[in-house]
């Protein structure tokens, strides 16, 4: 053994130049997926939900929409803006919306697969504020929202850009224009567009042409960004809503279909009752999708969780949560589309709750079978907040998940009979040559987990996770190089701004 | 309507008397459990691990052991005190030992089921320092250890007493008979006994016959209490470890029997590898205790999990924890006994690290099929310190974890068509007949969690959830009522330690 490698050894740090390297994109669930209810208990919650949709109705209050679901054969009543749809109807949907479908990135490596076994982690959305240790919690600005795109581009167990925080410095006709070109310069996942009107969708989707290159006819080929549709629980689909269904569906773009069912509240108290309501609703504006333009991507998206009894506000993370989510997996596999699910807290600081909220949450949506999950990063306050340190707590409870997905190999050599033979009773494994040809790659690497002794960690301060958290999200940002945009999309895009700015920007719906 | 429940219901509150009750004791988990193996590489570790112990072989250091072994037809080498032992002799062990049993409380309604879908947990247990959040950490006393207890007592969702926190006010020769005292007075579980040496283990199990009132022969008929015995990995059983082995199976009792393989320190740098000595190591110890009295209760233990190759400590709630409980829980059921698994921290505060390591660690241990969760609650820096507010969050989840083993009823009124059908479109179902007749017992009410608004939150002092905590456990213990042991027992067991410890005390092997 030469001189040089017994040094190496005797610091504990081989010769090898390996590293160890994970690649988090592209992940499979392989856990055995948790149901809720028996197979007849959920046909018969499937069965409830078309007996809601055909004999209660939905009411829709978008006249397009109307009219496109009279046509495909619902009844309306126009009066009431009632629409009743036969099961028929529905089934037929069902068959025409792909069960899986890939939403595409700047480049192939980016592009994310949502459905079947795939799991894609999806940062904080739609936040009004944002907070960190240093200046506390204060409504966003758009160089917030900037901040989270990058951390977002940063992790690779991050998938998808987000609704993010909400850039309030920026006055609303002008917002989309703003972060879209932050999405698209910034980071090269697959990005969200808010559904607030027509006119802002038209721009993003022109945004979408420009920054990837792409003719009408290519962007409509396939998938390049996703929305998000809340209905208005119970049995209600409001005006921009079903614009966004109509003009993503319209478009081959993705809309995730969520009703935000709490139970006790929007929905019945029952969990299985509120699955129900999320179930018709969701069925709903998937049928409303798959009118406009058969085989248009859509994803059964689910936000079922219970109130507080006591002061009426959103809990998550709850047993109630888990166990909806175990149900409302069942229910998309039921259907066969592809399932958002969420990570959540009610939480008001990045404190204990926040994470086991949070993670309690993150189980029962992975046990469940996720495909998208949801406020998977920074979300906190039940969606009030973004928060920078809760960020990288949660990626590294992502990045544990990722791992936990990746199955152990079990070979001979793993199962260590001859290093087990090469190690005295009562000695250690430290040195031994199994362990030194494998020690740089054995285990995950943690981001945030500090496993010195009490000694250390005092004389370090006694630092909280959140405070170390703290100096991460920090050293990220201070370290981030945006992904270069071709020079003259980023010109085109930026002229495109100007114009449409000068037009006088798009309101809001 | 009468005035009165009209009155009623403006406050929210029904006229009903209905509270929610949920019996935590006697958890069963109905969870699907989560394979780290296929079967024919599960049965390759077995394997593997059994030509470990014939072919490499333990070393025993304690004669009364070896000589028992070399009697059931081990192989012995005296001069190296290495014991090989036959797989068939290990087979004839896992077949005499019960695959599941009661461990018996003060009484039966606080008996334990160990085994099948049964689920107990288990508190912090032999971490030498105790802290909270107002003198930090310190030495434990006898006082801490008295109020570990009466947490454990209070909360259904702890099953089992457990070695607790040390009272290191007490001298080790004199410690057992305050403790012991301290656990047949202030609860009503069954408890824990250290192994350390004979004279001890005999006091303890005098005083559980004087605290239960129980002959010699109604003693040794079941088990009343527990050990814990950890091999010293890899490859080796010491004196007091066999002697507790020895002891406790000699007298009916029951034997925990938990190697602590950290792979890449005292176990191989994989984790099959680790599981690989982990069951080589417990499968000795269960041989030796079927070897002393064939049916003596034991129960499967794996502590594995993987060292921080930095610095070369222990770290837990990791992916490899999670996978090797996974597999550890397939072992277990492979050879058909009870599993003893953990749910773990490294770090240094109840903090967000300490909550997600736990959390980690518990759905690993859950998914794995664990029977008996051990350090559910207060343990905190890898064992080293008993944390109060850190039992507090973990019973918050623990209690979560029982509310998810509870299967949600989904008769065709809990699916509530009805109720659906009765609520207007965009309304809210607070106030409905469905909702009313349901909502006192609907749901999970959470111990810390707090769910007020942000205002709320900062006007009542911006407080963490584990500043929540640290009221919670004082009120607690304010308003703790010890259940008053049988007087006469009472005076028996004080006369008792009286006249030992006149005599002497019994000094730990």
């Amino acid at each position: 053994m030469s001189r040089r490698k017994r040094r190496g050894r005797h610091h504990g740090i081989a010769e090898t130049s390996r590293q160890r390297k994970v690649n988090y994109r592209g992940l499979k669930n392989p856990l055995i997926r948790q149901p809720a209810f028996s197979e007849d208990r959920l046909e018969a919650i499937h069965d409830t939900a078309l007996r809601v949709i055909e004999e209660l109705g939905i009411k829709v209050l978008n006249d397009e929409a109307r009219e496109i679901l009279r046509q495909a054969g619902a009844s309306i009543e126009e009066a009431s803006q009632m629409v009743k749809i036969d099961r028929e109807l529905v089934t037929a949907a069902l068959e025409s919306a792909p069960s899986e479908f890939t939403l595409h990135g700047r480049s192939p490596e980016y592009d994310v697969r949502l459905g079947g076994d795939s799991i894609a982690f999806v940062p904080v959305g739609g936040a009004p504020h944002v907070s960190d240790l240093d200046r506390g919690k204060r409504p966003a600005t758009l160089e917030d929202t900037r901040n989270i795109i990058r951390l977002g581009e940063h992790f690779d167990v991050i998938h998808l850009q987000s609704p993010n925080v909400e850039s309030q410095d920026i006055p609303v006709h002008l917002r989309h224009y703003r972060v879209i070109e932050s999405q698209l310069t910034l980071s090269r996942k697959p990005f969200f567009v808010y559904s607030r009107g027509s006119a802002q969708v038209e721009d993003a989707f022109a945004m979408t042409r420009i920054g990837y290159g792409l003719s009408q006819q290519k962007f409509e080929a396939k998938p390049w960004c996703y929305t998000v549709i809340n209905t208005n629980s119970p049995r209600q689909l409001d005006i921009p809503m079903c614009q966004g269904i109509i003009d993503f569906a319209r478009a081959g773009q993705a809309s995730v279909i969520t009703p935000f069912t709490l139970a006790g509240a929007m929905a019945p108290v029952t969990m299985p009752g509120a699955l129900v309501l999320q179930h018709a609703e969701a069925l709903t504006g998937i049928t409303l999708a798959q009118s406009v333009r058969p085989g248009a991507p859509v994803v059964y998206g689910s936000f079922t969780s219970n109130v507080d009894m006591k002061s009426g506000s959103p809990a998550f993370g709850t047993p109630e949560f888990v166990r909806a989510a175990f149900g409302a997996g069942q229910l998309a596999r039921h259907i066969g589309l592809p399932w958002r699910g969420s990570a959540a807290t009610a939480s008001n600081a990045p404190d204990e709750q926040a994470v086991y909220e949070y993670l309690m949450s993150a189980w029962g949506a992975i046990l469940g079978g996720v495909n998208m999950m949801v406020h998977a990063a920074g979300w906190l306050e039940g969606g009030l907040t973004g928060s920078m340190e809760k960020f990288i707590l949660d990626i590294e409870m992502l990045q544990t998940f990722a791992e936990i997905f990746n199955p152990l190999t079990s070979s001979d050599a793993e199962l260590a009979y001859e290093a087990i033979a090469a190690v005295d009773p009562g000695s250690h494994f430290f040195g031994c040559e199994h362990t030194m040809e494998r020690y740089q790659t054995a285990f995950y690497e943690p981001l945030v987990s500090d496993r010195s002794n009490f000694g250390q960690w005092t004389d370090n301060g006694s630092l909280t996770a959140t405070q170390r958290a703290n100096g991460i999200w920090k050293q990220v940002l201070r370290d981030f190089e945006a992904p270069a945009l071709d020079q003259a999309r980023n010109e085109e895009l930026r002229a495109f701004i100007e114009r449409r700015s000068a037009e006088g920007g798009a309101a809001a719906d």
